[in-house]
């Protein structure tokens, strides 16, 4: 479900290269040239076309992006051109260090990715920082949603479809009675979200509203200050929905005044080759608006010419 | 610092397998010539002997010897035949499932293996129960004791040798803050041992001798009796001095009344392709008697030979 558009004839790395060389050189940068190929290379392809880079030019190529482009649209070029392990080593660690309880990029790279795609990024993380995510994760947050994302980080579920039915239903129980109670930091509680697989929590949650009438997630509202409250519903969807938390994202990063670049090139980066075309169709579904023209309505530039690319409009 | 003994020839993995075909034949068991075959095969070997007796004789070699065998010798025998990971999955999950706060094997696994090594047994827990290790660790332990032992399953620690010695310093002063508190379950006692690497543990753990006089073990021993204080001795002794570790292990498995043969088939068989040579070492300097003769003085049978076979005693 990639929105990813790539030609049907891809050009060697080394002519790839040496357009991007091009795009650099003399006065001013091409950035057209620039999107023109990275906009429109898969994961592999621009790997292999930093390591030709980096053997022919003797440059790192994120370093000569980081050089000649700017802002926003910087960060874009610099997010995609990174490998999906290192990415989300380097939006964890930006993250942590610049924990806020609002912040939620820790839980979407604990809880919308493979369990072995989050390994691969604790393995990026030690190689990138030399030391580990959870260790950063454990200095960085505190209290209970140190306790949470702690856990949630240095999570690798189960990711078969066996589910124990009659677990299913003791823990819905707890999980009601927990909610009931208000006691959502309870270590039984939280250990649920944190350790079950995917699909023993879906039993458990379509039990809890088969049982008690309602989505959990709506149960988690009770208190919409809450951000510790705010951080178990991104838990949950992203396990669950992921495509329906990022349409979100997307709604709020650009929906109303101004536009959360942040959250919106994070999303587009991330999901471009997973899932970004479910989370189009969701936000059409949502907003009634087509997510290319909402973006195209709320960025400019090139920013704006590298995410339509992403989202795969135009010719590759 | 294996003790193990493979022979300068060793022969073929179908030789071996003939071999043990004609140890189960008829009545009884040829228990000497699977001795002689099992307890001197390297664990890349052992593998490939499994597979081959698949293949040739459509049996699984670990049911057979089951079959086969009885008692302390077959546990043994059993646990040597699985490849590592495996290995660890199973002992970690009889640990949690008949779990008891003196229970360390849950810290063995997590402590006094690399992280890659700790990685693959809870991939191999994945495919052997079908759910994750954390998963059990969370549902079956309780308490204080779950908030320790659940982040140290799912760690995934750094192992550079790089050390922040501003940060040693002031993470031994808090320790030895929450420690002069008995404040030993606290969140930001516990993070510390359960994230942070060796190498920075041991920088931290130095720094408390320095400025405090004692090593931390000896401070954490202030009440004995305390089961949450014995978890964290061993939590930093399988870190920082395995070796020391497992040779107490063995030391209380044999030292008095009785054996404790769970105990010693468990630290000879997952350490003799590690440290067990370190380990038998260590036991003499402490005890003044060779590690071998302390066995072979406590057990007996076709159990002592081959746990003797393991420490390498005899001809390959």
């Amino acid at each position: 479900m990639s929105t990813l558009k790539v030609p049907q004839s891809v050009p060697s790395a080394a002519d790839d290269c040496e357009q991007l060389r091009k795009a650099f050189a003399g006065w001013g940068t091409n950035e057209g040239l620039i999107i023109s190929i990275l906009g429109h290379r898969r994961a592999d392809q621009r790997k292999i076309i930093r390591e030709t880079y980096a053997k022919t030019y003797g440059e790192d190529l994120l370093k000569v992006l980081d050089k000649e482009l700017t802002s926003d649209f910087e960060r874009l070029v610099h997010l995609w051109a990174l490998d999906s392990a290192e990415r989300d080593a380097f939006l964890a660690n930006e993250a942590a260090k610049k924990w806020s309880s609002s912040n939620r990029v820790l839980v979407e790279i604990s809880c919308a990715r493979s369990s072995e795609q989050l390994l691969a990024a604790r393995r990026a993380y030690h190689v990138l920082y030399k030391k580990s995510l959870e260790e950063d994760v454990a200095h960085r947050t505190t209290g209970d949603f140190r306790k949470l994302l702690l856990l949630l980080v240095s999570s690798y579920r189960y990711e078969g479809d066996e589910v124990d039915l009659s677990l299913a239903k003791t823990e819905a129980k707890l999980l009601h009675e927990k909610i009931s109670k208000k006691a959502y930091t309870d270590d039984d509680f939280i250990k649920i979200f944190a350790t079950r697989s995917r699909a023993q929590l879906n039993a458990a949650f379509n039990h809890y509203k088969d049982e008690f009438g309602k989505d959990i997630n709506k149960d988690l509202k009770a208190d919409p200050k809450n951000e510790f409250l705010a951080l178990l519903r991104a838990t949950t969807k992203c396990l669950i929905h992921p495509e329906k938390y990022f349409a979100k994202v997307v709604r709020l990063a650009i929906g109303g005044q101004g536009t959360n670049e942040e959250n919106l090139t994070r999303v587009v980066v991330t999901r471009a080759e997973v899932d970004l075309k479910i989370i189009g169709e969701e936000y059409q579904r949502r907003n009634s608006v087509p997510l290319e023209r909402a973006i195209a309505k709320d960025t400019s530039g090139d920013y704006e010419k590298m995410l339509l690319a992403l989202l795969g409009q135009g010719d590759a």
